[in-house]
């Protein structure tokens, strides 16, 4: 049994306290939150203790989740590894990859446990896919293909801090790439445009909404990765590989499984709406890992590096956007 | 908030433990079983007192979850009556159709707020079926076919005590046909074999692992229904509805959504292992929308007479397995 | 080189005309149709000469294609045996069943090489369904399904001189049947309503549009079979096998594999419009199968044997839609 | 009815050769190859006649098919031109696009009548997939995929004199780009490696078998390319296109239309074998379509200024398969 504290009470620290609380080998023991109420309503709904700071949340349990808004990743990480309390984080680290790895490099001379919740390598669909290319079921990897499109366009101010598509919405398929392929790239190009909204072009955000990467690994397998911020249909993700001997996809889900024959027209169930109805399965999958991982004392995946190199490719890809050459890679 | 009591503690018991527990419109109070050890573990595990007879069961709650082996549900569900208590009960009324008559009129008379526990009804996929043919999505219905087709023979002690094939499995498919049609059958013809396992054509169980039912409704329509025992390939359920505009389907389902292509084949995600694993999440929207007719004193549904109708179906559909002939139904 | 005769200009001649100008391995030299305009188009066409009788039709030829009107079928057939030509004969040999007995009979004293035209066999898919049962893809045969549905209701006057239901739609599932389960059925279950047209219940035509059918095979394996006169979203016909390991499916086309996803919806190509642009492949296979056999000379398949077999369930079928009984097949 | 001489006899003359035979409009007169014994074979065939000389072949004939060498397609188009006689053109038009850009300049000078046969606008998938993106249906066309793998790499000997991976393969895809999105790229970037055969990366063939192209339209959207060579499960073809307000999938194919459920897997129908088993319908269309532009005088297209486009992209991706930059296509 982990005994955590949850840093963080807002939409996805909320799913992170419904889980916590339904995880039968979890206490779920405190939460804070910059705003006291929403620390305590979630304390109420799930029977933890609501408290006013970061040191007091890391008093007297095992184990953090940090779900905090994402400027205050890398103090909350450093702090729970002063106090010896194993951490979840979500990511990123920290927007700034220099401070990413400072705070990295502390948690690693400290023998911190430390797992990044790169929630979609929990996807059962995306699992399976794993497994079958790490049982040889296709051959050597040679090309990656991923597609994550969204619904819509971030609300602006999101935006802004986000750090640009490329470190928000890519870099989970940075994540990808690397655990699928087994490998680090060694070069990415990207290409991308503002069509879904326009004013992502102004300086004042410098982003784009419809991007397509492309990463080159050491033995020159490639990956594409197409990312989108507003599909008109709903979420849409799929990933395949293909190997020297065969492919092997994830499919694109659709909500249901009902069809609908009428003339003219075969109709199948729509598509979830949004990332959040498609992907909410893998955060309570996600947590039973990491608790599997502290009670086993196995080591840890995704790790804080898995994290740092995944901002690394996000950081050269965002570079490569403005120049349109294929960039190297500085992780 | 609905205070609830559970009679049955067994495996169907401790599914329903679990969801009462997570229902949060639900206090999950009581629990009974004829093994107190069992009451005892599901008592401690979700919070619950465990009580020593159905009569304080059904003390001071407001509703009570009847999953208790078949050969006591006629005794709970009057027991239930006569307390005053609400129930969600597990089908069927009782395997005698003239003592669940009986108890039934009982209900009636006090005008007790009883629901079967017709799970399918709730799967989403059903019910999005449901909506489409409601909504006039494919015209008048005149033909429907339903496959329920499982991975093992039930072990023999239970066969002897099902009622046979037609009570005990095809009887949620004779619910769902009068469910989806809005109407009554008049007739039910029935062909079965003992094809998985010979030992049920012996007399000492007189079943069948494998048949076919033709149902014909008050206008002409048709409704076909096979069922089978044992599959080799997993649990097999789908639904599809001709009316005279067009075709609904809910399909069969695979438990993932990855497809493996190599040379020579393609090959997907394999089918849920069986019924329980498919079925699941029905339950949990069950009950919650029997609390939710509690809540608002909305009319029952599915209703006593629901069960009591689809055990009459499954009655002429007994007698047709053994006369070849294409019985009436006596409601 | 086959020398062929076709006797017949209508529409399926006209297919079938196409088909031997084409085959590589067939010389298309006459035609005969009883208007000597029909064979006079058809010949310029492809080059064949048209003659005036079937006499002159069956001179100096290997074979003879048999698609003149159904009332006509014995006769020619007749004629082709007592000529020595080979013939492929579209169903039904007559619809008489004692009369095309004897004509089988008089084929078969003669040692005729007679191909009944049961085209869907030779569909790919479901030629490739039958070899997966064959190599024992699905164990034992226990239980299979099959649907066929049109989009319309032929013309009355069509109907009127069909033999019903059974006797012109469902006779191609009645071979199918025996082909796929290598057994001949011993008895039959129909129920049927004319829910499309209900002019067909008139006793003038005495026929349904919509019916289920079920054979007991005599191991005791189950067939059921649904038709359909009319879908509203054009052809759909599919079968699928459940044996004592597994399953196999042939499955209802769509027109194209286009999928189109959009707010709410996602659309699939539609159905085939009617059985013709669904089976219309499986003319020029058959075709070609036939003129294998002759090459060969090895033994005929579907003989006019599998013909009669057909006829005989067929008429079984038509008397239990009236009675309501499964009825024994006297074949 | 045109008249129509076929230059080239080789594997593709031949498959050209029989459509011509069976296409209704079409008189197939004359058939030219070096080898006078290939041309004399497919002139028996089909009842055409083997000429010696191309100049003879353009003699008393409406159009010309150009399915010879590669090498040759260039002179045997000016030799059309100059005929007068009308031309169905085999890409590429010349592998020297300066030579391409000469002979099209004198074309359309003369005001030629030549269509280039770029087969895949003609598969009824993609067309289907055109036709929507044409009437709307997915708004404006943000992002378009497009998947092309092959089953084995080509022979060495074809390799070194193909002009490259972009070229030989991708051409088709850039075709289609500009097809689909109704604009010209502006800017290209490709990535590639030799995997399947690593002889291709030695300087005598300075090849890739794997590939990722990125092309930039003048509005912004993006199109993405992923080529292969060998697939090691068959040919894998599909396109998809995300506008502003959906997608549309022209998705990829299985040869049959049969599942296969057994214990832990279920298996469906294998691809097709090669480009050719999937495409070779998309030939007989494309005669039929450049036939029907005879009859009525309409305009030409795919015209040879699709040609040259297309070759113009793979000329800029190509550069930048070497340069690792996004280059500026020169039309």
């Amino acid at each position: 049994m982990q005994r955590f504290a949850l840093l963080g009470a807002g939409f996805i620290g909320s799913v992170h306290a419904k889980n916590l609380a339904e995880n039968p080998d979890v206490t779920f023991a405190k939460v804070y939150d910059v705003s006291a109420e929403r620390a305590a309503a979630i304390a109420e709904l799930y029977g933890a203790v609501a408290v006013g700071s970061v040191a007091e949340a890391l008093t007297d349990v095992d184990a953090v989740f940090i779900a905090s808004s994402t400027n205050t990743h890398a103090d909350n990480l450093r702090a729970a590894v002063d106090a010896g309390v194993a951490a979840l984080c979500e990511k990123p680290i920290d927007l700034s990859l220099e401070r990413a790895r400072e705070v990295v490099a502390h948690a690693e001379s400290k023998g911190a446990r430390v797992m990044m919740n790169f929630n979609r390598r929990f996807d059962p669909d995306h699992a399976e896919l794993k497994h079958i290319v790490d049982a040889d079921g296709v051959g050597t990897v040679e090309l990656v293909q991923m597609t994550a499109r969204g619904p819509a366009v971030p609300a602006l101010e999101y935006v802004k801090v986000s750090g640009g598509q490329m470190r928000d919405q890519t870099v989970h398929f940075f994540d990808l790439a690397r655990w699928i392929a087994g490998a680090d790239p060694v070069e990415v190009f990207a290409a991308g445009s503002a069509l879904a909204d326009q004013r992502l072009a102004d300086p004042e955000y410098d982003d784009v909404d419809t991007s397509v990467c492309v990463l080159k690994m050491p033995d020159g397998a490639l990956v594409q990765i197409d990312n989108n911020r507003r599909t008109g249909y709903g979420y849409d993700e799929r990933i395949e590989v293909l190997g020297s001997t065969g492919l092997v996809e994830s499919m694109r889900h659709r909500a249901r499984r009902v069809t609908h024959y009428t003339a003219g027209q075969v109709v199948e169930s729509q598509m979830y709406a949004g990332w959040f109805e498609r992907m909410q399965p893998t955060y309570a999958l996600a947590l039973d890992h990491f608790v599997q991982l502290l009670e086993t004392g196995a080591p840890i995946q995704p790790s804080l590096s898995d994290g740092l190199k995944a901002q690394a490719i996000a950081e050269a890809a965002t570079k490569s956007l403005h120049t349109g050459v294929s960039e190297k890679i500085a992780y």
